[in-house]
């Protein structure tokens, strides 16, 4: 937690004593009343925010003073097949915090259909993961999170489809590629990046993928874990459009 | 865990009915006597092994026809800043799947010094998250690990010196960088990669890194967790070196 975010509804009121906000500050950072920390509102502005006091409850009053512009968004969507629950977690926290615009989760052919049945997206968890992946990166804008039953769903509804703006669609394929990310060589612009289950994609999900204009690129030789591919995948496309300067 | 592998000295001795990997063969895999698996021996060659029976203490025998060659190992040499303990084990998990050839535990001075006490070490949980790793990349060689109490200690010992090889050397650093992966263009030859701690590096750690010939590198601007800056610079390097080929 590089920076303490607030819900937009919910600056002014206390933090009580079992938010991990608390925790974080008093015990992590060992804060104390006049002390001032990184702060931010979600999908809104960075700057400090000062501890007031400490109430006999054990919650904690604060004031803002947030002027500042988070990072600039990463203009990449990913559509990553669903990976294990255990592992959901923690590639919603690592894109959010690689700021990608947007990450849509999709069933595919290959995947565990059963992996689709996570609690962790009903039950709040998987916003606590975007937001954490925030807070990591000092940012206070999370990825828009879609689920998609299938490849042929996300790839009728072209969510990365806008008025004036052309995406180059990659799909990371380590069985059938057409080139490596190091072809691409550097551009500018947005770009959407499609990623199967552990097991790839099958070869009606590449036709999809084909038709629909998206260029296999490998990741390597290597099976890695879904987690792993997608930050991979992420990093090298950030670098060619320049989110890594 | 794509191959089941093997120490050197077990193979022939039956696989006991607690030990992970028959959990895996029998309860994932679902696999029955006379059905064969993917396999390997620890820094030897792959093939395929076979369940000759199942025994009545739950022990499972098997047979091995190992005679194909492991991935290509990454001539890449990681020196990282020792993370969180829960970090850590997920680190040389990936690392390890990664297929680099050392990784190298720095103790450094914006790092928590009590991260260095971790019981992953001499638990051999180390081990066990390298051997995780290989087994999902279907390798059977391990990264070297070593430990080193600080950089300097790191830099004096210069574990990377081989006859006749002169990697390029390159530390990570968001802070004071100077250039981009994107700068380093397609090379082929070994890689050191120096990263640091969350916090990253001291100026006086900057220093020593430059005296040793390391030339700084930008992740980008956003704060990454230990573990994600550490896949984000092995795979832009691995790209570089045509390792993701």
């Amino acid at each position: 937690m590089n920076i303490i975010l607030f819900e937009p509804d919910e600056t002014g009121r206390p933090l009580s004593r079992r938010d991990e906000r608390t925790a974080h500050l008093l015990k992590v950072l060992r804060k104390k009343p006049g002390d001032t920390f990184d702060a931010g509102i979600l999908g809104g502005p960075v700057g400090t925010g000062r501890i007031e006091a400490l109430r006999l409850d054990g919650s904690l009053t604060y004031t803002l003073d947030l002027r500042g512009a988070p990072p600039e968004r990463t203009p990449i969507r990913a559509g990553v097949g669903f990976p294990r629950p255990i592992q959901l977690r923690r590639l919603l926290r690592d894109l959010s915090s690689l700021g990608l615009e947007a990450v849509d989760l999709l069933g595919s052919d290959l995947g565990e259909k059963s992996y689709r049945d996570t609690k962790l997206l009903s039950g709040g968890g998987a916003r606590a993961a975007l937001i954490e992946g925030a807070a990591q990166a000092r940012d206070t804008a999370l990825p828009e999170l879609r689920l998609f039953p299938d490849l042929d769903r996300w790839i009728e509804a072209r969510p990365w489809q806008r008025e004036g703006r052309s995406p180059l669609l990659i799909a990371a394929d380590n069985v059938r590629p057409e080139g490596t990310f190091a072809h691409l060589g550097p551009r500018r612009g947005p770009m959407v990046l499609a990623v199967g289950s552990e097991r790839g994609w099958s070869d009606r999900e590449r036709d999809l993928l084909e038709r629909a204009g998206f260029t296999r690129l490998s990741l390597g030789k290597r099976a890695l874990r879904t987690e792993t591919a997608c930050v991979a995948a992420a990093v090298l496309a950030m670098e060619k459009i320049g989110a890594l300067e």
